[in-house]
């Protein structure tokens, strides 16, 4: 993994302490344009913040990022996110047709890349990015149970 | 299937007629709060005009609703949709809690109900609502075949 992955996983990272901070599971995501070396988006969960169940890290950042790119397929386009993507992001991730997708720590309870769903497995998934696993793993991890264990005392 | 299912059913199948018109695939869906007897939301594809691979009518009939329901949670909520929710809007469809499901046409290519991902049989789907098929399937499939024919002629 070059330093250049690792510092867009930062950079993600550092969105998902930010969510903490405003009572948000800390979940972080990015889209970049390799080709152009561009940042289309950065966003964190805002499920509270917006009243809205869909409103996680990677949802908003494909969103904004079809914004900046003008069109609604982000070919060519890479997504990183500190948590593996649930079934929904996972689903949307293929619809945006998402070039590479890294991800940080593997989510048993509710992911859907490696867990469950395996949107990207199913015959009915009409476009798989690459996937990268476990870039940052322990930290995000840590800041995930952080977060629960402050909630729960 | 009593007439109050049939009557949001149609207005479902309007939305839809209206995206056709748009140029966008004829998918429409809205959301109700039974108890109050209130229609929450009115949806239909938004994916052109809005440049947004993530704007199917289910995720934009959730957003709105959650917005006039003042939760993200949309407890004792139904949503009435024309075509069996892909895996992206039946993920959300469960994190938001919706308590009825009714859909019209099966969608054995990109479905995630029935078909490749069935989402709610999965050990990572935390809420799963009941599931009402077949509502107006005729008519929805009708819908979308003229809109691809026409699309392809």
């Amino acid at each position: 993994m070059n330093t250049k992955h690792l510092s867009y996983m930062e950079l993600a990272l550092k969105l998902a302490s930010e969510a903490a901070a405003r009572n948000e599971v800390p979940v972080g995501a990015i889209v970049v344009d390799p080709l152009k070396k561009r940042i289309l988006s950065l966003s964190s969960n805002r499920t509270e913040e917006l009243n809205d169940a869909t409103a996680h890290a990677e949802l908003l950042a494909l969103q904004e990022a079809a914004i900046k790119h003008g069109g609604h397929r982000l070919n060519g386009c890479d997504l990183y996110v500190t948590l593996e993507p649930c079934p929904m992001c996972a689903a949307a991730i293929s619809l945006a047709r998402i070039r590479r997708l890294y991800f940080g720590a593997p989510d048993l309870k509710s992911g859907g890349v490696d867990h469950g769903a395996k949107i990207f497995n199913q015959n009915t998934c009409h476009h798989r990015p690459e996937i990268y696993r476990g870039i940052n793993e322990i930290r995000s991890q840590k800041l995930l149970q952080q977060f629960f264990a402050s909630r729960r005392s």
